[in-house]
């Protein structure tokens, strides 16, 4: 009986410090049938639009109470990002605790099961751990991050050492995007317990040079002594900040054949860059649907020729071939090829997506290591 | 000349994701004077409020372009949590990166600096770092999560070992709560930095023995069955999977007076009801703020006696002053008084807020295993 003064003081000491609102609507709904059902509270908006990744957008129809709904046909099992764009404005849906982390355009997540678990899932399979890692980085001159993932048995075992990928995120994401929206601890967690990938250390270092890049927002991309800049710094900081701090406090190879640099988008640029122009370091370079890759190649990729192929044990260009960027991305290819560099070319079904990028990381860590 | 068409590209690569939504408005601006202004696009909304953390709800004014604003008298440097109510609606500013997360409520974030750098910022001295660790639950019968906070010097080191605290976050929060929104590496880090506090692990558990009471949202309060199920399976949880495990992989100290257990709110009940009843595992106990504690006192803490207050190195019970939990508090205190228990009496201005249990914990760790 004592139960309804506990909730009325919870609920009030909750009540003061979020206003006297309605309580959210229920959403995202996932269906036995992978269809979802979306709701959002905005009873004077004109016309409300969900934008579902990978979609284009598409109307909502209000009820009588003010609330917004559109269920889907039923969904492929992924996780999708989205917003609730209500008269022009983007909005993360107040209803759900999935954020899809973003310097930019914070959005709502969904995750759609299927009946066998997909990869990018939390599985009963043993698992790694993720490490959040603060140092103030003198390249940038100011705070920096950056996170590692230790495979399962990192701890049990005291004297193995493991081969490190540097995975880079792309514009707008922070620093926790690969784990956060990417999953890619439990694609690692899940390709090692099937014997598919071999156990690695994976850094995920802040991919921004000078944060500038992301205070700017798009407008950015317009500065090309900005890019320059944030390109060059972002190398300077991965090879004499963070890759010497990982490998100071964690059991990592060393050697150029056990050191690895992928990434997607603005990450994608960041890895040819930094990879292909240091071959001293790594011999592994993935490039998930390139942005803001070099106006010139022959100025940027000063020292490659055909001497870097041999040196290279893989180089695998990847995208998306409804992303706006495959074009930049075919150019890129054909100077390759023009310059007699071998490359694994990779182009599958999705736009400039997650949903293609947690495919592109299982199926470059595979690879990797060999 | 070629910065155009790339950010075309990059631009239209955004937009297929984001749908045709109109850019932000500039949301939170911080001033110099510390007054902020908050930005909100809602053209067709009859009515906006700014619910910021620890004030009553405030109208917010309508321009021409749609935009709700409102501009703050200048705030005491600190972390904010706040949303826009519109139309009673509590919705997230989707102009800032900035999130409070949370599995029923999550809203937006600003940090206001003063001229001297808080306790909770991170600041330019050695730092330690956040694990997430993942694991199977047979206790939950689910997936579970801790978080792991490791002090400078740690990884160096490798024969120190460190005392524990288990830190417990509050009813809604996830397992991050801790660290993304109190900041208590940060706070940890400076403590350390300064000598105000010992080197320690942070253990910050997910704090639900069943997740069906996040599930149920505040409506689980009304179910006492429910809460004694969550009680009673969150210290097994702790005691038996977490506490082994964190044991297992750190070089954590494991003697009594080596081990401290607190939290805020539900977390503060979770640490009474674990560590009065199990004195031989915690000589250190904290409560902030607690919430949802026990209906009857005796029964709920059966083996509390005055040899108890011998065994306790250390009971600090806290509590804002306006937090509607304020009498629940007292009660407690009443009967451990009654009871020959002696405690830290604890009552600070504020409400139910992070702003007052950053400051507690801070206090809180400066005590320990001294």
């Amino acid at each position: 009986m004592k139960a309804l003064p506990i909730l009325a003081m919870l609920l009030a000491a909750s009540a003061s410090a979020q206003a006297q609102s309605s309580p959210s609507p229920f959403s995202p709904e996932v269906r036995p049938d992978r269809a979802v059902t979306f709701r959002f509270r905005a009873p004077n908006a004109k016309a409300v639009q969900l934008a579902l990744e990978g979609r284009q957008p598409a109307p909502m129809r209000k009820d009588g109470a003010g609330v917004w709904s559109i269920t889907t046909e039923p969904l492929a099992p992924d996780i999708y990002g989205y917003s609730f764009v209500a008269d022009g404005q983007a909005l993360i849906d107040p209803s759900n605790w999935r954020i899809k982390p973003n310097l930019i355009s914070p959005q709502s997540a969904v995750a759609v099961a299927g009946a066998s678990s997909q990869l990018w899932e939390e599985t009963d399979v043993p698992h790694g751990d993720v490490h959040h890692r603060f140092y103030r980085s003198a390249t940038m001159g100011e705070d920096s991050d950056f996170y590692v993932y230790t495979p399962p048995g990192y701890d049990a075992d005291k004297e193995e050492s493991f081969p490190v990928l540097y995975l880079l995120h792309g514009f707008s994401d922070e620093a926790s995007a690969w784990t956060t929206v990417g999953q890619v601890n439990f694609i690692l967690d899940n390709l090692i317990a099937q014997g598919k990938a071999k156990p690695m250390i994976v850094v995920m270092p802040l991919g921004y040079g000078t944060m500038e890049m992301a205070r700017r927002g798009w407008a950015a991309w317009s500065d090309r002594d900005l890019q320059r800049t944030n390109f060059r710094q972002f190398t300077e900081a991965l090879l004499t900040e963070v890759a010497p701090l990982v490998e100071s406090r964690y059991r990592a190879r060393k050697d150029r054949e056990e050191r690895a640099i992928a990434g997607l988008s603005m990450g994608g640029a960041e890895s040819l860059l930094t990879g292909l122009n240091n071959l001293d370091e790594f011999a592994w370079v993935g490039a998930f649907s390139s942005g803001g890759l070099p106006a010139n190649f022959q100025s940027d990729f000063p020292a490659l020729d055909k001497e870097s192929s041999a040196r290279l044990k893989l180089l695998w260009i990847s995208c998306g071939v409804d992303d706006d960027l495959i074009s930049a991305n075919r150019d890129l290819k054909r100077y390759l090829t023009a310059k007699g560099i071998r490359y694994s070319d990779v182009e599958t079904p999705g736009i400039h997506s997650w949903l293609v990028w947690r495919r592109n990381v299982a199926e470059f860590a595979a690879l990797l290591f060999r």
